[in-house]
């Protein structure tokens, strides 16, 4: 007998009919003869309807009421679903956050889990109920309900992995698994069937939008093996877990593509040492995340750094750094890029195979896509095209690295 | 500085412009120097909405779940309620019946309040919040959401009061307090400024709509103070308190109809005594609320009883009592009338004034108004009559007594 933990997100319990579907999903792991724990979200659209109410009462409600506000979305959900399984004659029982032991810190609505105290979970689990948990919020030493943010029922059912020791988180999503690139793209794109946490982390970052990267830190942190998979179908997903030597075969596992982004430059810098810190500091007092970031100085002794973020940043930032400017230097300048993409490739194989940036940027070459910003990690090898060449440039990389032959 | 509870409900938070309503009232109780708790009810419609969503999953949803659905609709309006105190200015902070250590025994949806841990509350009050405490809700010793049925957020507010040991409990509904009859119905009918406990038990136990019963009877109980007023305006309303002398001086304080109601007389009873017993148990299987009950013997020994219930439960109670027939007599008979109204005369008065009964069926016969089934407490006389009786029987009793000149 095996514990299973599985996550469904608002489209999966987005319709009643749906809430039935996933009832039957976890019936059927049941009667498989496993211990279930359903880790659910709100209703889809149910959160946006919530924070539309809040906004109809004032601009900038109180992030602790909001938490206590957005939490009754999930609080239905897990009734519902609980309500589905029991029409189908099997034994279910609902827990809030709160109630399933859930213990957060930091702020409202981007709540941290501390610890969870599954005990309550555990005893449903040995009396036989399909155990139905409510994602994305728990409660705070104070008794208040935390929410934690994008991405918290993730988070909630990793974490009630961990602690309810489970044999298999599976998080089921829209999508089949973790794609070798988007297949909207690249047609011939493939699942992978096994990828390592860090492969996972450098993907969640460099733009697929499977997961966040702190679920998956989680996840790496507390061991817990996941498998992404898709609610609609029994197909096997893509399954995540501890680096192993069979990994590093492939020196290249995944293409990421992430658009709308910006290029911020700073240029004709004479201040001294601290002006990378002056204009971080800018840039994040202005609540801006900064992506790559390249320094280096040219034949004249002045320094010049650039950035990418996120397109919709760009006013924020130029107005940011516009204030720090005259600190920078006399001459100092801003320059600013819209309209690119970024293309990263990871793979644990990349310490070991030799020659990979070598194949990225002489395919992308041949393909005549010019690059502009290079930024590298020990799995990782991104780099800038514009906007326009995106999407070739992504069918040429998976070609150069036969990534269409992976799920072989 | 006193501490007001003050209780809203579904229609008085129902749209997000009567939350801005209450929350300018609560605000102005505090700066009127007082420490203030709102207990809120779920906004109206919501608990509607939500129980038809659990219907579209199933006929007939486990209770327990209902309660985690449910308790959602105050969660929301505590949330809302919080966020517009906070936007004028003020401080407030919600809690769920959980966190305002409402804790509860008993069944799902209709659990009873066991006892309340204030600390919470009463920390908040001394920090200068508003508090918001959700209504209709608590917790069980198991940490399951109970909801309190019909009528709980007027015990929660009771039951609150009584916990933080409130100087006032106001009771905020539609209209401006309990009126010596209907005033739909009399048109001169006027408010009644001060009641006791048990003829408001009364008043609520013959058809007077403003308050349920258990909620006054946990006011009588704690000795709560309580006064029901009107959220619309700042009339003074009906303050419900331990019976003094003073209001011996009248004999009867308001006159309460019932529509709807229903006879069902037994006759040809030849059995044994138990057959009280045997048709009270057949009904009380059905579900079936009876209220007035009459037994007597005719001259040829044979037994007859009668019974008035809701008009909606006459089938249930017919198809109930048929069962039953062949063990009360050889010849025993089922007879039904459906079509009649109650009319109930209330006063703690009634006690030391003599003559009340003769002048209500002096007044009726006077009338023409013919009375059928007629059951009297210490401080209550209620008549059946025909529902197309029912308005001007009231209008005459009332003028009997005349009540036109109570608050003067």
């Amino acid at each position: 007998m095996a514990l299973i933990v599985q996550k469904y997100g608002g489209s999966s319990v987005g319709t009643i009919d749906r809430i039935r579907n996933v009832a039957r999903r976890l019936i059927e792991t049941q009667q498989g003869g496993n211990q279930v724990v359903a880790v659910v979200s709100a209703m889809s659209g149910m959160t946006d309807k919530l924070i539309a109410l809040a906004h109809e009462v004032m601009d900038n409600p109180p992030e602790s009421e909001m938490d206590v506000l957005l939490a009754t979305g999930e609080q239905q959900s897990i009734a519902l679903l609980s309500m589905a399984i029991t029409d189908m004659g099997y034994k279910a029982k609902s827990f809030t956050g709160a109630q399933a032991g859930i213990r957060t810190y930091g702020s409202h609505t981007r709540g941290r889990i501390d610890d969870i105290d599954a005990s309550r979970v555990t005893q449903a689990l040995d009396d036989g109920y399909i155990v139905i948990c409510a994602g994305f919020q728990g409660v705070a030493r104070d008794g208040r309900i935390h929410t934690l943010g994008r991405g918290g029922s993730d988070l909630s059912a990793i974490a009630m992995a961990a602690a309810v020791k489970a044999d298999l988180c599976q998080i089921y999503t829209d999508v089949d698994g973790v794609y070798t690139c988007d297949p909207r793209v690249v047609k011939d794109a493939c699942k992978i069937p096994v990828l390592s946490y860090e492969e996972m982390l450098e993907m969640a970052s460099s733009g697929s939008k499977v997961m966040q990267a702190r679920s998956v830190e989680f996840a790496k942190k507390f061991g817990v093996v996941f498998e992404v998979r898709n609610s609609m179908n029994n197909n096997p997903g893509t399954i995540v877990q501890e680096e192993n030597t069979a990994m590093e075969s492939l020196a290249v596992r995944g293409v990421s593509i992430e658009r709308n982004q910006a290029r911020v430059t700073v240029s004709g810098i004479t201040a001294p040492v601290a002006y990378t810190a002056m204009i971080l500091t800018a840039l994040a007092k202005a609540e801006i995340n900064v992506d790559m970031i390249v320094a280096n100085t040219a034949h004249d002794g002045k320094a010049r750094q650039s950035f990418t973020m996120n397109m919709s940043d760009l006013g924020a930032a130029q107005a940011a750094l516009k204030s720090v400017l005259p600190q920078l230097g006399p001459n100092a300048k801003l320059e600013t890029e819209a309209g690119l993409a970024k293309l990263s490739v990871v793979g644990v194989g990349m310490r070991s195979h030799s020659g990979v940036a070598a194949t990225v940027f002489q395919s992308l070459a041949d393909a005549g896509i010019a690059t502009g910003m290079i930024a590298t990690s020990e799995i990782r090898i991104t780099t800038t095209v514009d906007a326009a060449d995106i999407e070739q440039a992504a069918r040429v990389v998976h070609a150069a690295f036969h990534l269409d032959q992976v799920s072989a």
